[in-house]
């Protein structure tokens, strides 16, 4: 049997489930990280709560327990389901202030996405307070299935202004000579692998600029890629059908190692 | 016991749940409508089930049950329950595609509200997709628990242009003369009650005006008011604190009564 916690409780997955009438489903009133089992050890485990943390502050959720609490949750489930590779789901629920585990398996993707890239489509608009992971994400989930449906990986999110801000579940970088761009903090998710690729930038030497790319200057660059927790770095092959530069794949490849490796 | 409908089926509302691991409840997935019993009849059915298809639509879920269908589960409900006055709420989840029905006892307002008039706060930010009912609402979440925490009733949006689109859970307009000011359609919901309004305009020989109250002219207005399903018109009596002029209480008044009687 699947297992899942609900306020530090084992319950079976199934009754992981919350009524319809309550006013922070109906709200979206919520916020939520997903992170790494690993060889058995959770990845980066302080930086997620941390962001868990700032998210329930974000949107003004008291979240009740401590880090130490969660974190032996986590193990409690871990054990429970004798899980060693795996990805795990904190959802903290609003105003009633209820928290849940869950677990699934983590994604991996094929090598030939590194190797080429992935196709990207253009989705215009901008996430409600880009830097908390909520749940309300009709804008990500609609971009998503957009971009599926055009049998591409991922939708990237362009901002009034006409930049790239992110992607629905991924953040957005441009390489160009010896500099990596990406959208100012404000704007973005502050994705945990985007830590991780800053700091492989100070190791490569690679001068990290906080400017937005714009839709317009998207092939003026050298290579383009995106992270996430599962993804790593992966580099872009095309937007919105079109081919763009892979001429410092490379070094993506490269970002993407030592992402892995941070791990 | 009190009951819910699920897909046509009667059940305990206890059992109108889902789990927290569905897609759909992770990413806000979702539309709805709330409608009101009254003396045993339901107010404006038909409006509000064009408007729960027009929302699917809107966000690209296939609604795949009939009107008659939905409004005889309706029946089964109040019959159940033996409802007489109420308001019924229809929650339609995408991808998954379940529809349920739940119902909760109908709000009213005390006299003075539209004797003297509420007070209303100003929160800036614009709902994703205004045209239809999402449950995408965080920042309607956000914006009236602001404004109850500083004694007030009701948040008005404010958009990146400085006017006034509508209100957490009303539309917004301002009188001034003879004439009506709400803004455009686009950038709204599509009230069931502005049409009522609308209608009351066009009986009393008012003007109605398609144009923006921009905050910096909120003060030149004779009155201004919001409307919903449970609120009717009812007048505002300042924002942010400071009053606002209700010269022309007596007309809104009028379009509440008028919109009382419509139902």
């Amino acid at each position: 049997m699947k297992h899942a916690i609900r306020d530090g409780v084992l319950i079976a997955e199934e009754e992981a489930s919350l009524p319809v009438t309550l006013r922070s489903m109906q709200y979206a009133y919520s916020v939520y990280e997903a992170l790494k089992l690993k060889n058995g050890e959770f990845v980066h485990l302080d930086e997620h709560l941390y962001r868990l943390r700032e998210s329930a502050r974000g949107i003004r959720i008291n979240l009740r327990y401590t880090d130490m609490e969660i974190s032996s949750w986590l193990d409690l489930l871990k054990e429970a389901d004798s899980l060693v590779n795996e990805t795990f789901r904190i959802l903290l629920v609003g105003n009633e202030n209820i928290l849940f585990i869950t677990h699934d398996k983590t994604r991996s993707y094929p090598d030939s996405y590194y190797m080429e890239g992935v196709d990207c489509t253009l989705y215009e608009g901008e996430r409600f307070l880009p830097n908390y992971k909520t749940s309300n994400l009709l804008l990500s989930y609609l971009a998503l299935e957009d971009a599926e449906e055009k049998g591409a990986f991922e939708a990237l999110l362009v901002n009034r202004h006409g930049y790239i801000t992110e992607g629905t579940r991924s953040n957005f970088y441009a390489l160009k000579g010896n500099r990596l761009y990406t959208a100012p903090d404000r704007d973005v998710l502050l994705g945990v692998t985007r830590i991780g690729v800053m700091e492989a930038a100070r190791v490569m030497n690679v001068e990290v600029v906080y400017e937005p790319v714009y839709v317009k200057d998207v092939y003026d660059y050298d290579s383009l890629f995106i992270s996430s927790t599962s993804m790593k770095a992966m580099p872009i092959r095309s937007i919105n059908g079109v081919s763009v530069s892979r001429r410092m794949n490379t070094m993506v490849l490269r970002f993407s190692d030592y992402v892995g490796k941070w791990e």
